[in-house]
């Protein structure tokens, strides 16, 4: 028990996605933007609409792209998940190419699914000139159901010879499924004094309809870098972005983040992700990663605004991010920012329970700026100001906006050490309900 | 990659809170059932709407009752959860009183809170002539609301004047907040050769109304049974029953559970938990808390039906628990169930991410019997029957009817060890999220 009131913790503000130090924002620049790749997509027939529903990523250099892939942890993981950890380890970092399609998420099928995502790939290969492990495949939509390999098979040769370096924006469109907007993101700088972009494109919306499933993620870049470096390097950014969005809680059986790096950037190749030159290209590759992160988040299903939770004052960073994501993923929270109602009590609760360690008469908690507790004890505020707030974001028609327009911004002190890390949400709201009762075979 | 289709996985039934072997339900039956027992409710004027808001059990023996208390785990823990670890630890599991006030949760409350909940323990300890270390105290409403210690103050010698053996309904309904329903549960049976009752009431309905919070449990018995081996038994029973629902996966700051045994039965006192009384005691006990937390999960805010989760096949019962609970705690899944969809992908998605090792080509899924997904994959069934089994669920009026009549069972198999385990939840609805969105001050 405390028995005199501790200094009250003071929220500050961390980086959340903003151009790095000698980093610029290309606009409208993807997933090709960086030189040495091209992208192309297709409507084979899989998705019942008739919308766009394949796409392909090929590294065009002489040599193959240096590839990594963060994968999801599920231990029911679908049968391209498998496939892009295989290929991985038998091309030792290896591809020349990245197949998507949109419809079924080859998840829960068996053998027979597993040779499919084979076939994918040597469908590919063969179109490419490649070898098949260096293909990687990424697949979302349905699960438990087989995609139509006739329709898929005879899309790949026109799949990849329409491959172009302006076909990013088509290759983003075409891996959507219930996704109200496309996702790109790019910046563009400099790497052991060579001008280096850094692109990518994801899509997912909440684990989402029906047996609907995933978010995935792929950046590229025309940086020179080693296969362990760009490895490390990808998993770093995808801890600090992809995993640390909640829309539901549910992870999904086919999530994938793939990075691929074809060098013609002409840089000295990055040996060490914590060299200066891994430094300045992890901080690049990390802020397109946010962006697409913060992205699939602004579009969780019903959501009405970007849930940003900001928390500092813990042990470690990774302590910080367990409970800004505890916070973000509160359907308590997620309730409450829908009804526009600064409960600081469910915020101090959810952060109670991120099974990390802190002093409850420290925590500060302040929504929109305005502390609503200090020192552990809630204190006076305006409460028609900070609903108002989160009302105006709601309103707001700036999608994303870059001042933060239509964000909501929680911020928690737990006013111990300098760890602080951030996660991302959004609203629970009835169409979220709506969206995910209906009833569909 | 499996090759082969396994054999399939087979699920089938666990015991989920019917009569253990030798114990009968004493039906009406609740916390002052056991011989030893008293207790009382009032209305001090803690809540604003006028209903009963104070209770209090008496332990009437000539000895203070073998005490134990299972508390939240959360780091934001409230004052009088606080104050029952102390006085636990300083009478060495021993009380006379249990005091509980709805209306405010003295959590987030600091210092002041925290000279509150010593001042209730003292005021119940002078008008019950005994130690304030044999007081303990509970409490729940509004997080970060001082108590008026005026009204409650005045209210505690009448409150334990009028404690009697016949006094447990009215605690139950006094212990409410935004319950719909009161809780309570009651067997009857025999340990060491004597007539032994166990009785239990509980509140809680999610982490409910804005700022409202928590689950408390209550369990009372004539059984006499040592300090040590009562702990041990009351937190065994906690687990699997309170810790395995899930309305929202939000923890509270004051979830309690508090066993008091009076030994007026007379049996010889069980010293050792897994001993043959001890194990009875402990199925009675169980069967007591599983009632209490199925109710609380039934009355899940907005919930139709309650859901039961059921799964075998893993290598520890620990193992099929968190399996069962991540089932039961998705946001998808609940939202399919109240949408009436059989969706195993999403059932199979939930138990992929529970962080529980097994082999997903065996994984089973059925459905209120009727089989979904069987070695991995998913099988024809009748999607008509299966969603109409749920519908009929929601539209039984037998309130948490014995025949399962308001239940949607789900089975998940996951075809590797003999651990077995159950958990509970409800579907997520409109009007869960019109509760916890309605603006509140």
């Amino acid at each position: 028990m405390t028995t005199a009131p501790p200094p009250a913790a003071t929220p500050v503000t961390v980086a959340t996605g903003g151009d790095p130090p000698g980093w610029t924002t290309l606009p409208g620049g993807g997933v090709t933007s960086a030189a040495g790749f091209a992208a192309a997509a297709t409507t084979a027939g899989l998705k019942a609409s008739g919308s766009p529903d394949m796409a392909v990523i090929l590294a065009t250099g002489a040599a193959p792209a240096t590839a990594a892939a963060v994968l999801t942890q599920t231990v029911v993981r679908a049968a391209p998940v498998d496939l892009c950890a295989a290929h991985l380890a038998a091309s030792g970092g290896a591809a020349r190419a990245v197949v998507v399609n949109s419809g079924q998420a080859n998840a829960c099928t068996g053998a027979g699914g597993a040779a499919d995502a084979a076939a994918m790939a040597a469908a590919v290969a063969a179109a490419a000139a490649c070898e098949p492990a260096e293909v990687l495949v990424a697949s979302t939509g349905v699960i438990g159901k087989r995609v139509d390999m006739g329709k898929y098979a005879a899309a790949v040769p026109g799949l990849v010879a329409a491959a172009t370096p302006d076909g990013g924006a088509t290759a983003a469109r075409a891996i959507l499924t219930t996704d109200l907007v496309e996702k790109t993101a790019c910046v563009t700088g400099t790497v052991g004094g060579k001008a280096v972009t850094v692109g990518g494109m994801a899509k997912g919306s909440g684990m989402i309809h029906p047996n609907m499933a995933t978010m995935l993620g792929f950046v590229t870049t025309d940086a020179a870098v080693e296969p362990a470096a760009w490895a490390a390097l990808v998993a770093a950014a995808a801890d600090a972005s992809f995993n640390a969005i909640t829309v539901d809680g549910d992870t999904s059986t086919n999530d994938s983040l793939v990075g691929l790096a074809s060098g013609a950037a002409g840089n000295a190749p990055v040996a060490d992700a914590a060299s200066a030159d891994g430094r300045a290209l992890a901080a690049a590759v990390t802020a397109v990663c946010v962006r697409l992160a913060k992205a699939i988040a602004r579009d969780g299903e019903g959501a009405t605004v970007l849930l940003e939770v900001s928390v500092t004052g813990a042990a470690t960073d990774a302590d910080a991010r367990a409970v800004a994501r505890a916070v973000a993923g509160s359907s308590l929270t997620k309730a409450a920012v829908y009804g526009r109602d600064p409960n600081w009590g469910r915020i101090a609760a959810a952060a109670g329970r991120a099974g990390v360690a802190f002093d409850p008469a420290r925590l500060g908690v302040a929504l929109g700026g305005v502390p609503l507790m200090v020192g552990g004890t809630p204190v006076p505020y305006d409460e028609a100001a900070v609903s108002g707030y989160m009302a105006a974001a709601a309103a707001s028609t700036a999608y994303l906006g870059q001042g933060g327009e239509d964000t909501v911004r929680l911020d928690v002190a737990l006013g111990g050490g300098a760890g602080a890390g951030v996660a991302w949400g959004c609203d629970l709201t009835y169409k979220y309900v709506e969206i995910n009762a209906e009833y569909t075979t």
